[in-house]
């Protein structure tokens, strides 16, 4: 039986350790193809180059791996994009995983998340489609604790299938001297970033900024992947990318009168 | 009374002739502030400036029409947080519009659009807000047979309010000799964009790529923006930022055992 085909992706870049270790568990899976961005991309959420050009080479960070890698100087979805249509040509693959990223993209980060636009840019394609997080923003984060629950969770997803038009997004707690208690199917919290804005001056006294932030979750459901993770649970929600809101049809269709 | 204080941006950039016609608009309606990127931000998706800094400046670009108009280096959804930090700071916008954007961000493209990101981003921050695009990707497209249907829609969003947690994404039929016939509540249509690259040599030999592509509808319901579109209507779809696929969760738990 021939090895199942893996098309591996990030937004922090080829050369980040997350995607170096993520490649390095789906070597053991199956065989490996690499297309990553050739610099950081986070929070680039759904961001696709138009109006510009695109590069595409070999890629020697990964050498050590005995991998073929790319880089690409597009968003993780173009990176998707440009594997399909000029890595991959008419091969499949069986399974598309992006990460691990280095910070969480769990409740609503998703949404700004360069890690999950590549999954579910995967999705679109009709790809079954993963992405990894870990809760921790260090580029030396440490990854160790994460490859077990990322193996079971690639191989969960092989033997399993990901429902049609979904793509798992996996958050990893950050490594702690407690166990990960397990994997929790959730769904995503209703949460947000309370933005704060630094506000300073350059050295020409032109005014400039740096956006900060808290995160502020407002959900107290003990279904949502925010209480799996400060639980120590692997959390694992699949995301749609039908962003209609269904319920509020009727609602829009009965009050306004067009 | 006091008018109500409405929110303009987009991703165009504070020059494009789309956003003007927005806000010519919306001064018929309210007070108007507008915060709008320096520089056109097409395909920029839910992206944020994270790892960068921001600028922000009073803008000339709309001085004619006598508004407090900012530009921002940032992505969309940067405008909104800066908006809502730096340029409203106590105050809340009774609606936030984006656009009107020159192209189409009907079905999937939504994903990719970066002026349903700005609606998005105020709709995380509980304020209502309303995407525009026009189905015409021209920088000089026209936008005149526009302005009645986005009047009515801002007016109706005003007095019905729009249901919590969603953003309106509103798409108006090009410029034709038929009358647009009407305005309907639809859901995003299941379609994808095909891609194709372009793949060529730059002066110096090395190889780059163009995105190019076509849409592909797959959906043959009638109840979708798509639909309205090609049958001459402005098609209105509600969309929510909870990416959970809620039917897949029953689905992963019985079928994956963690």
């Amino acid at each position: 039986m021939s090895k199942p085909l893996i098309l591996v992706s990030n937004d922090d870049g080829i050369t980040a350790p997350g995607i170096r270790m993520l490649v390095e568990v789906a070597l053991k899976i199956g065989e490996v193809v690499v297309v990553a961005p050739d610099s950081p991309q986070s929070g680039m959420g759904h961001a696709i180059t138009i109006g510009n050009t695109l590069r595409l080479d070999k890629s020697i960070a990964l050498l050590d791996l005995n991998v073929e890698a790319y880089e690409c100087s597009g968003t993780p979805a173009d990176c998707v994009k440009l594997a399909k249509f000029y890595v991959l040509k008419d091969r499949r693959p069986d399974l598309v995983v992006s990460g691990i990223n280095h910070g969480s993209n769990s409740s609503i980060s998703v949404l700004y998340s360069g890690t999950m636009s590549a999954a579910i840019e995967a999705a679109i394609e009709g790809f079954p489609a993963i992405g990894f997080s870990l809760c921790d923003y260090g580029h030396d984060a440490d990854f160790s604790h994460a490859a077990e629950s990322v193996e079971q969770i690639i191989r969960g997803a092989l033997q399993h299938k990901i429902p049609e038009n979904t793509a798992l997004n996996v958050n990893i707690p950050k490594k702690s001297d407690e166990k990960i208690k397990g994997i929790k199917i959730c769904r995503q919290a209703h949460a947000k970033w309370q933005e704060e804005f630094d506000e300073r001056l350059d050295p020409n006294n032109r005014r400039y900024f740096w956006m900060t932030g808290n995160f502020v979750n407002f959900d107290k459901g003990e279904d949502t992947d925010e209480w799996a993770l400060v639980n120590n649970y692997v959390s694992v929600v699949p995301c749609q990318f039908d962003l209609t809101a269904h319920h509020a049809i009727a609602r829009l269709n009965n009050e306004w009168s067009f």
